[in-house]
């Protein structure tokens, strides 16, 4: 037996390993035709040549290809560039801050990315669900020009907005502005809103944050969210959504009234009705209520099979989103023509096909070049199967003797040679069909509603003429917004104009009160008690506004700099090192390159940098004046002077005190410096003897007054032994760490980058960014350890209020940043900020403990879709081929047999507030070290309490990561299906965790106890 | 003035940061109205609701989606999972084993990628650019399971053979073969193919790679290539890329005739005349050379208006492509109607567009969700404003009294309920149209030729009956592939029905001759010169085939997995390391965790690991065992045993012993593990002392006489002083390094990851993989320059044959791998090795010099489409709203009055064939510490030649990411245009280089020369 060697895999090994990558020594060939039927097998995209549709009743599943899971998110936001100025945000409506909230999520702040979109956008979820993003900031975003395409910002948007949802944390106005009972009375004025929709919601949450307490939305529905809930299919937005917003509202105090309609029937609203009872002031939301129908419908009923947009869609929103038990979905069969080609035609054949549908087609006027639908909707419908017809123009509906609709009769259209629509009336087409949908848009023609407008002025459309600057009416008083102001397509600019309105209505109360409003529009944006969260911290008797600061690097190189670094936030910043005229420097260029750390890509977040840069090239005296300056302009900030001298105790003696003359908060010596400096007996040539930092800490605390850490640097064999010397010099605390000194790479010629001048010289340079977050975070809790409440300025990697926590809880006070800022710009401090109040604020409420930092525990998913029908489907079905269509099978008959009770107890979302009690909340100081005591040696880890791998099949993507770094990396304790590439773990699991590290998936593969004793295999 | 301020941004520096991004106070206000110009000012995409065209006459630049630029490519290599079993390969044609030419890419080896693609497919840059990859490979791709999507394989299959393509080296035979000349007689025996298409140039290529030497393909034409010559539109598949891939065939010596025809016509060839001609096998690739024409079309002539496809593409590629000096383009005017929905029909359309057309509607019979043709093809004619008209069956074509087309009547056709497709005759539908192209699908009708077939059987279509399996016709001597053997639909199934026949073909002819094949079909694979490069190297006496092997670490946990990894192809291995039996040690578990220096990442490709884990579980005689075992059945592969004791002599001597009597080559002291062997006197405790260093190693050279190496760690403050420690104890040499001690992270509630038991212990652990490389390099490259001549084995972050190259310029012998393995699996050597090759092939030919490895100078590009009319579109247009209409419309007038003899010119490519002359081509031991003496002080860096930075306007996509740096990273050196956000480097610049290390695109920035003194700016 050719196994019997101890050397070779036993038999049940080898069977193992059959599917494990090896080498072929020859071309591999396989007849064309048994291709063809692996292809099959194989497949997970769909057959395009297939028009056999899929079965879709009652199924009001998400179908949004943008829904993101928190790894699709993480990925997507960190391959967004953040441009400058960038466009998406100027092609957004409300103009979202779209960089700053990618970034956020990035830096898994999914608070701050949420307060960043609500701000401007008090509707952003619903915007991030539905808005048609092709067309809007998408549209305009720079990665178009690269080969990996757009950003999914709609997604992104979903995906922050929703984990926010997830805290149910409540809405407070900005507690910076003059609290209610100390506004002048005219923020008591009434104002009236028309219909619940995305503009009256908007505009109302502005004035609400702007201080207004009187406000009123009325609402003709027993539901509220407008044209959200009533038209928008619930596969697309979710109630629960509509509701989550319209709760953030009324968090502020806005009140609704439902039931209450804009008529001059009795027991209507008009305008005079409302400015009878004291509305000072009407915002008109209505939407289009009435739906354009041609003639030719006049007569046809529901009963024949005739449905408009505005009596279809409603009637499928209060069955699938349970908004009314009495209401039952519409039962359709056969084939069901839609007529249009914008958005809601879309959506009325995609829900079409819920409400039972055998075949729709979508028939339009002009060609498909015309189609006035976003791409993304047409895209869902041909998914979907629907079919397109194009060049028809609607004649006349065919009926039978019963009434019942058969089919419908079309004119050809063509454009002619001048390219003008003509009709071709000769030319006839006939269509059978059951259901006719018309969704040719909607207008405002009902008297009593228009009438109940008086006195304001209505254009030849019927509809009221508005500013559309300002959204106001030929009345002064009266405001409108959203579909019926003319301006509005999408939800997202009704929102905005809501938005706009918000801030006129502010200007006409406030100036008819006699009152004026700033020139510079300001209206508030998001908060809620997590900004409340203090995160000032005390070092050595200096408060430090929040932990964050600018090292002493390259975003520190000039003063002015340090002002608008300032201006942008910061805590403190660390000047660039700065030394005496004697020792004064002159760059080489190049000098910082990027990293190849994170292997050889190109684009936005490098994992490290490597540069060779000196010191400043600016003389002391420019650093003394410029730290007099900023601290008389920024005194609740902290300016940390960094020097550097050579092992002189003169010149140590006579540049501190200068700089602590110059009114430096404290000083930090650098003497870490791992290039040129250390050549010249200055940096690193001092800071890798315990002796010399020692003495050096000893002169300079003789002659200043003022705190001073020692900058250590990580290239020495025990990073301890020199912040002990720094103690024992009676240094006030140590940065940790300075950069760790490496090579970046080799070119193929031999030289390196950066390499100066034709001889394409190098030096060792400095690494800095994540890739030495972990020496960094080691060297700090390694000396935090040791020496307990010894004061550490932490620095290596610190991109993200996530990374910080760690180097608080590692054992720092404060946290000094350099490759973030490379990477991008100063306002990643307001990310830091948000995010770590968010995190403390979370820390403090039991309901969080099971959540990583702002990340919900890993929902079982597939591309961010709850798997929602799990226990049906049973557990070992991939999703490719026929076990693809296994599942929908499965999936198809489960919705056709769910009741209406059902759905709406899936949907029911209870609002609980999360408030934390303000005690509760840990301050900065309280977490300074939290997580030392869980570092120690290898000897008091459990041998005894061992964990497995599990995989779940779910969740599994059949990539077989965890299967190929088994085998040859490790303990061949995976199997691998060759049917269905499902993996599992066996018996020999010795819980490396080598295959959840590779898994592309989070969370899919976790690390559970061994429930047998672990006997190591010793092999003979 | 506020400006006077030193520490203040002077004003000029405040204009240029006006675009600067900053943290708003407040909520962004902006009408509707507003937001709607300013979006179409930055709008990157098409307007999805316009039919007006764009004017595409005379324009055959590439249109492909899936063409990527270098950095697309290795983002898109990186981005694969490099799946187990991958369903990409089971699902093309070739078996084209995509994850490891995907692989291969990721590691800029793109010879080895080419390599791997052109063993299987001998077309595989054609297929890379025309394979309905949705259809084939990537309909199967893992990643459709995740929200990025599935991998855009086609495309990189094009860039590494194109980047291949550009080097411009020859195929030869694989030397292991036997040679022509000592194959039997029957290897000369006469083969003729009819036709020089797909299928035949591949079945030549592998009968010629199998050593046939009396090959010759027939062709009708003057020009090669078949289809893809004569139908496949240049825009799609240029013809410089059929000819790249007719050469390679012809290298291997087969002969092409052209002008010969299948035919029983006078001159024409039969397979009687080919008999009689001494042919003993004949191969049948003509494809399907007649159009099906309807009878409707009878009479019609080109004159009326009227094409097939299989008149009408050759037409437009004979010219377009320049295949004859005579032909001219057809010109046609207002609309056309294209017949079908196959991706023949798509091609005539959007060829129809470049011939002058000014509308094009496609007319299909049934829905659009049946249509035949792959949707990227649909998708591409869509974009250019074709339209589509479903659900129309051809009556008939009219015509005016001058014989014009004028229209074309069609009969309507539907999906009855019992889904059968009826024709409605009642119903016509007439379309005004010029010229109508008919593209119904080709067969062989002429008898002519079907003749010359004789006496083949054919089937009812009057095509060959061939055998599936093995491509063979009735005649056993005659075999058949291609469009004409019935299974194939596209190319790349030509190809493998060519090289599904060529296997046949050889097993007929060898055993016609009485000679057998093996049963296990073994077809060569490609091979060029740069298979030949000796990158052999012998170190301290030892001799490996190949510098690569694995590092004492997880990939050696067995022997049994050292023995997978020697089949594989590693050139060594060192043991996991292990010790005496009272020093056996348990692992706990978890152990192996993902790195976070890539920043929040799930996904291939782990920057870096952290582990706790110990030493070999297993007691040393089963390692001796096992090594015994090794060298007896790899006696060429090299096996380093890893061993560790604590201080003390007489462990070490009976260790070293031990392993040195199983026979082991050589022995590594490991005195470097960082984790908790430090902690019992082992590993790094001994490793950081250099006087227990030096001891240990005078020890253990007392008791053995093979070499042996130090592992050192890098956790010291220098490295050099511990190198030099073990030369004085006589160590052979030293491998350079171990992990670097780290922290990885902690999660928000302090525990770190990974965390032991239920009170979630940690202890520090070794970081490794590419984030600590810079670090190992260093250390490497430091004991090479001051230790001159001591072997040095370096492991760190060693994952590609680049990286390896820096380490053997860098001064190490031979290359450890460890976290590459575990972020795949064993078969990455072969990658390594293939690279390694193409390195020092490619550095011993000068007009290689300018390229990085195996990168050629990044051409200017936007996508990876080379930017042709540069010069006239000039260089200050972005490419959006406005500015790219304006580049479009001057595009389109520089094609319309180019001349066919310009095009000509421009698609020209010289055959030049690379090959060095094998002396100059470097051995390993030429290269090894080549760089070394570029490395030094930071005095030795010339602070003269200084450099700065420059843009380049047209690779630029606008993102300002360099702009953003420079501001709050440097020196607001950058301006950034409002209007055109096109940066712009100002006199500030002082070279640090910031800019083009945050640059996504590769090569957009670049550093050069500064032309006046650097003065740096020294404050005040």
């Amino acid at each position: 037996m050719p196994n019997q060697k101890l050397s070779a895999d036993p038999v049940d090994i080898e069977n193992l390993l059959g599917l494990n990558p090896t080498i072929k020594p020859h071309a591999t060939l396989k007849p064309t035709i048994d291709t063809k039927k692996d292809r099959k097998y194989w497949k997970r995209n769909a057959e395009h040549n297939c028009s056999s549709g899929c079965d879709l009743e009652n199924n009001f599943e998400d179908i949004k290809h943008t829904t993101l899971s928190e790894r699709g998110a993480l990925r997507e936001a960190n391959r967004c560039l953040k441009c400058a100025d960038a466009p998406c945000q100027k092609s957004c409506p409300t103009q979202l801050d779209v960089k700053s909230f990618i970034t956020s999520i990035g830096n898994r702040n999914y608070y701050g990315s949420a307060k960043m979109i609500f701000s401007d956008n008090p509707l952003g979820l619903t915007c991030g669900m539905v808005c048609p993003t092709s067309d809007l900031c998408v549209g305009g975003c720079n990665l178009y020009a690269s080969e990996e395409g757009p950003i999914n910002i709609g997604g992104l948007q979903q995906f922050s907005t929703e984990m926010f949802m997830k805290m149910r944390i409540p809405q407070i106005r900005d507690p910076c502005l003059t609290p209610l009972d100390q506004l002048p009375d005219c923020y008591k004025s009434k104002i009236g809103f028309i219909g619940c929709g995305p503009a009256s919601i908007s505009c109302a949450t502005f004035l609400a944050r702007l201080g207004y307490s009187d406000l009123t939305i009325f609402e003709k529905e027993d539901f509220l969210g407008g044209l959200s809930s009533s038209e928008i299919p619930q596969f697309r937005l979710p109630f629960n959504v509509v509701k989550f917003e319209t709760d953030l509202m009324t968090d502020l105090g806005v009140k609704i009234e439902s039931g209450k309609k804009l008529s001059t029937e009795p027991g209507g609203l008009t305008l005079s009705s409302l400015k009878d009872q004291g509305y000072k002031c009407v915002f008109i939301g209505i939407g289009l209520p009435d739906p354009n129908k041609e003639p030719m419908f006049n007569g046809l009923s529901t009963e024949s099979g005739f449905y408009t947009s505005k009596s279809f869609l409603p009637l499928v929103s209060k069955s699938s989103k349970s908004l009314c038990c009495k209401s039952k979905l519409p039962k359709l069969t056969g084939s069901v023509v839609v007529l249009g080609a914008g958005d809601t035609a879309f959506d009325c054949a995609t829900s079409a096909l819920r409400c039972g549908a055998k075949r729709v087609y979508v028939v339009f006027r002009k060609g498909f070049n015309n189609i006035r639908a976003v791409p993304e909707e047409v895209e869902v419908a041909k998914e979907e199967k629907c079919e397109f017809i194009p060049f028809c123009s609607p004649n006349k509906v065919l009926v039978n003797n019963s009434g019942q609709i058969t089919g419908m009769e079309f004119f050809r259209t063509e454009l002619n040679e001048n390219n003008e629509w003509i009709e071709d009336k000769e030319q006839t087409l006939r269509l059978k069909c059951n259901y006719v949908i018309s969704a040719f848009g909607s207008g405002l023609s009902d008297c009593a509603v228009r009438d109940a407008l008086h006195p304001i002025k209505l254009n030849k459309w019927g509809l009221p003429e508005v500013d559309p600057i300002t959204m106001k009416t030929s009345e002064e008083w009266v405001f409108a917004g959203g579909d019926i102001a003319g301006q509005a397509q999408t939800t997202v600019e009704s929102v905005n104009d809501g938005k706009t309105a918000s801030w006129y209505i502010h200007k006409f109360i406030q100036e008819t009160n006699g009152l004026t409003v700033p020139k510079d529009i300001a209206l508030p944006k998001f908060h809620t008690p997590i900004d409340l969260v203090d995160i000032s911290v005390e070092l050595c008797g200096i408060k430090f506004p929040n932990p964050f600061g600018l090292a002493s690097a390259p975003p520190t190189t000039s003063a002015a700099m340090m002002r608008r670094a300032f201006e942008a936030g910061w805590g403190f910043c660390v000047t660039k090192t700065f030394g005496l005229d004697h020792d004064i420097v002159t760059n080489v260029s190049p000098r910082i390159v990027r990293g190849t750390t994170s292997g050889p890509v190109y684009g936005p977040g490098q994992g490290s940098f490597l540069n060779i840069e000196l010191i400043s090239e600016k003389y002391a005296r420019y650093w003394c004046k410029c730290i007099k300056e900023l601290k008389q302009d920024f005194p609740d900030r902290v300016i940390i002077a960094s020097i550097m001298c050579s092992f002189n105790k003169e010149d140590w003696q006579l540049l501190a005190k200068m700089a602590e003359e110059a009114g430096s908060d404290a000083l930090e010596l650098n003497l870490s410096c791992p290039h040129g400096m250390g050549e010249r007996g200055m940096g690193l040539a001092c800071g890798q003897d315990p002796e010399l930092v020692r003495n050096i800490c000893l002169w300079v605390r003789e002659a200043v007054k003022i705190p001073f850490f020692a900058k250590l640097t990580p290239n020495v064999t025990n990073i301890l032994d020199i912040a002990k010397a720094a103690k024992e010099g009676n240094a006030d605390g140590v940065t940790a760490t300075n950069t760790v000194s490496g090579l970046m790479g080799l070119r193929a010629d031999g030289s390196a980058w950066p390499s100066v001048g034709e001889k394409k010289l190098t030096t060792y340079g400095g690494v800095s960014g994540n890739a030495i977050r972990p020496i960094a975070l080691r060297a700090v809790t390694h000396i935090a350890r040791n020496l307990p409440g010894f004061p550490i300025l932490a620095t290596g990697g610190i991109d993200s209020a996530e990374a910080g926590l760690q180097y608080l809880m590692g054992g720092a006070s404060v946290l000094q940043v350099c490759s973030a800022v490379q990477n991008q710009d100063f306002t990643v401090i307001d990310d830091y900020i948000t995010g770590l109040k968010a995190l403390l604020y979370l820390k403090s409420l039991d309901v969080f403990k099971n959540w990583n930092g702002q990340s919900e525990p890993t929902p079982k998913h597939q591309k961010g879709k709850v798997l929602q029908v799990a226990d049906i489907i049973g557990m070992h079905l991939p999703s490719f081929g026929e076990f693809n269509k296994r599942q929908q099978e499965i999936k198809q008959l489960f919705y056709k047999n769910l009741k209406e009770e059902q759905r709406l107890e899936n949907q029911l979302v209870e609002r609980v507030l999360n408030l934390a009690e303000t005690s509760k909340i840990p301050k900065i100081k309280d977490i300074i070290g939290l997580a030392v005591d869980k570092i120690g040696t290898y000897k008091n880890l459990s041998q005894k309490e061992q964990v497995v791998a599990l995989i779940d099949e779910e969740m599994c993507i059949n990539c077989g990561k965890c299967y190929m770094a088994c085998n040859d990396s490790g303990y061949q304790a995976i199997e691998f299906d060759p049917k269905t590439h499902l993996p599992k773990v066996t018996d020999a699991c010795t819980g490396c965790t080598l295959c959840l590290s590779v898994c592309p998936i989070i969370d899919c593969i976790t690390m559970v106890e061994r429930q047998t004793p672990y006997v190591p295999y010793r092999g003979c």
